[in-house]
């Protein structure tokens, strides 16, 4: 199973979906870059939460909150004092580990046996706002993006005249400066939330919960996530975050293990509470019909937009030994598909000339790239024979794959090729949009 | 001029498009949330931006890359010793300064004539990465995208068989510790920045510059940004930055006079030749046709979502005094209509019972609501007078608003008013969606 994990890294590599950043520099641990296909799956990815959880809901609203905010946020959310991990040093090389990581009381590095007791070492990024660098002024990088949508809770109810329940979305870039790193993009020092705080009147909290669970698994299913690669893993009461009256995650078979994808937690009133308490300002929410004010509960879906991708690549990725093709050259070796689901593919369409060393063909071959790039996510290849740009194209998953062969000068039309199928239609070119806006 | 600055600003405030971060600690200088219709008005620029210049163009493609990198990037690309602005600090009060900001040379904080010689104070945010604080492994938070698009330049070039000439596009979070802040959002110490890196032949840069100066002109005016508002500043030979061989801001006439919306550089080779020397990697290009290797140079187009978002507002602003309806109500005071265009408006239809007191009536509307939602960008309102609702939709720029009255229940038609001619036209709701799709 690891060796799949590296195929899949590989891959990501070969293909510029993913690789280290910095990479020139030597990279740095634990952070990566996003390469042309891997952007584009990560956006697909983010649009369609995007479409499902702001635009299609009657109740969910969008906010875009900053990075870095008032210090006192942090004491307020309790990060400040429990974001932490154990950290241990070991006596002889000074190499550091999470102690509870450290199965084997042996250093991975140097063999050392003495450690140090554990230190808490708080996970947030600190830096410094303002030109004066002292330890006055310190802040932070922010390690969710759940914060904001309770510090601004009572302005954007007020301002869109929102009554429970009621939704606040926000998807962006959070931090955490983790101690043990690892498994490609699963633990990055810097990654994606897309998250919900779901605010309902305490009493319909474990209902929402309910709800919200529900929704968040059918993402999965609607990214193409096969079933039995998902599972529920609920949190046993003792072991809950301090803000929580129930979590559960949504875990994905990765080839490491079963691993959390997405979770949902009853926060309760937790948080409102707090930062009413730590601002002086009152954050309890006025019910009209009931005639008296109170805090309501908060249900909270989120999940990391890199693992949705992660999970995404590792489902799709589907190899194929001796090939589909039978040609010589495939049945020598195997043959990779990435069966991404259509919603999500980073390249819809390829078209390709039959052949590049006819002015004709290539010439028509770039007309129809450009009739169809301003409506499909589109790639433009010319390079080796056509069954290998077929495998290319397939490698990196491309739903359609449109040729332009000598047929194409005389008839006007193409061959239209499924990749999960490998079956091919001629389609006339006027007729292309729409066929394929059908078929996507 | 100020005047319409204080407006844009509380209007921003009221109806949830942008205001202060960690508003309710008592903010933090420069920095901003986007509520429900900032962010959406957000995200429909850069959406636009990526179909734009990523999907439609035939040679740029997108990356996504991380906001910490290796700290050497900033010393190959000039920011640790160059991105600073000289500061003064007064030394009666201590408060800190930009020295070229101070055109008074009289503290603006107490009065005080005197102050410390400048010092130049580094804008970018510092951090730590990895379980030790010291001086040994401070990190960087970018204060632009461009370093992830020349240090991956080999990859996505080799990975995704690139040829001169073609681009890497970016967009995402930037940081800035600015010295000074201040008109509103124009500068912040967070924003998203899309910019493209237009790699090319030497000797084909200054054809590219004009060709590129031209395609993010034309933007802003896709925008629906008035042309008479925007103008072209170059910048003298003599204040050129250290990389630059020619640049030229996009100006906005903002109410606090033209400044920068946007820009384009020429960066020649500087950028990949100091990459190549300090991390030792050669980032020539192989010239396959003239069989050489050679550093390509580099047109630079860029700007910031925020400031074009600024741009958007104050453009679309309009004041009609005595009303356009001529109720009582509005004769006596001033109407707002943001004239949005139609490729950005938050919010495309507003649904709206004609009174809230019928069920029937509420029903239907909240149908047609659900019904329109997948296709969208739509907002359910129905508190208030009809007319006072139409000028809370025309105050937010909402296109169209489709109004549900007793008519609908017998005939199954709608209204549809259109928010800058204010003309009505019933429509069967069968017809509605295929309807408004042509008209969006």
């Amino acid at each position: 199973m690891q060796d799949l994990m590296q195929k899949i890294v590989s891959l990501c590599k070969r293909r510029g979906f993913i690789f280290p950043s910095s990479e020139i520099y030597g990279g740095v641990e634990a952070l990566w870059d996003y390469g042309p296909l891997g952007s584009l799956l990560k956006n697909n990815i983010r649009d369609l939460w995007l479409k499902k959880f702001v635009q299609e809901k009657e109740d969910v609203v969008l906010i875009d909150g900053t990075v870095i905010m008032h210090p006192k946020i942090w004491e307020a959310s309790g990060h400040l004092e429990s974001f932490t991990d154990p950290l241990i040093e070991c006596k002889k090389c000074h190499s550091r580990f999470r102690a509870n990581h450290l199965v084997k009381k042996i250093c991975p590095q140097c063999g050392g046996k003495e450690f140090t007791p554990p230190k808490q070492f708080n996970l947030m990024f600190k830096t410094f706002l303002g030109p004066v660098e002292d330890e006055a002024s310190p802040s932070y990088l922010r390690p969710e993006t759940a914060q904001s949508m309770f510090t601004d809770f009572r302005t954007v109810q007020e301002t869109m005249r929102l009554k429970l329940p009621f939704g606040i979305a926000q998807t962006g870039r959070c931090f955490r400066n983790e101690v043990t790193t690892g498994n490609f993009t699963f633990r990055s020092r810097e990654f994606d939330i897309a998250e919900i705080e779901y605010f309902v009147k305490p009493g319909n909290d474990e209902k929402w919960f309910d709800f919200w669970l529900k929704e968040w698994e059918k993402f999965f299913l609607d990214l193409g996530i096969k079933k039995e690669n998902l599972r529920l893993y609920e949190h046993p009461k003792k072991s809950l975050a301090h803000y929580s009256k129930r979590t559960v995650d949504i875990e994905y078979k990765f080839p490491f293990g079963w691993s959390e994808l997405a979770g949902v937690a009853n926060r309760t009133d937790y948080d409102l509470k707090r930062h009413s308490q730590f601002s002086g300002e009152d954050l309890k929410y006025s019910d009209e019909e009931k005639k008296k004010k109170y805090y309501p509960y908060v249900i909270e879906p989120t999940m990391g937009l890199e693992r949705a991708v992660l999970a995404v690549l590792i489902d799709a990725y589907t190899e194929i030994k001796g090939g589909r093709t039978k040609t010589t050259e495939a049945v020598k070796k195997v043959e990779t598909v990435l069966k991404f689901d259509k919603k999500i593919a980073p390249i819809q369409i390829a078209v390709l000339p039959l052949v590049k060393n006819k002015p004709e063909l290539v010439k028509k071959a770039k007309e129809v790239f450009k009739l169809l790039k301003p409506h499909f996510l589109c790639q433009y290849d010319e390079v080796g024979s056509i069954g290998r740009r077929y495998r290319r194209q397939d490698e990196i998953g491309t739903l359609f794959a449109v040729t332009i062969d000598f047929d194409t000068l005389e008839k006007n039309d193409v061959t239209v090729r499924d990749r999960d199928t490998m079956k091919q239609k001629r389609i006339k070119i006027t007729d292309l949009i729409a066929c394929l806006e059908k078929q996507l």
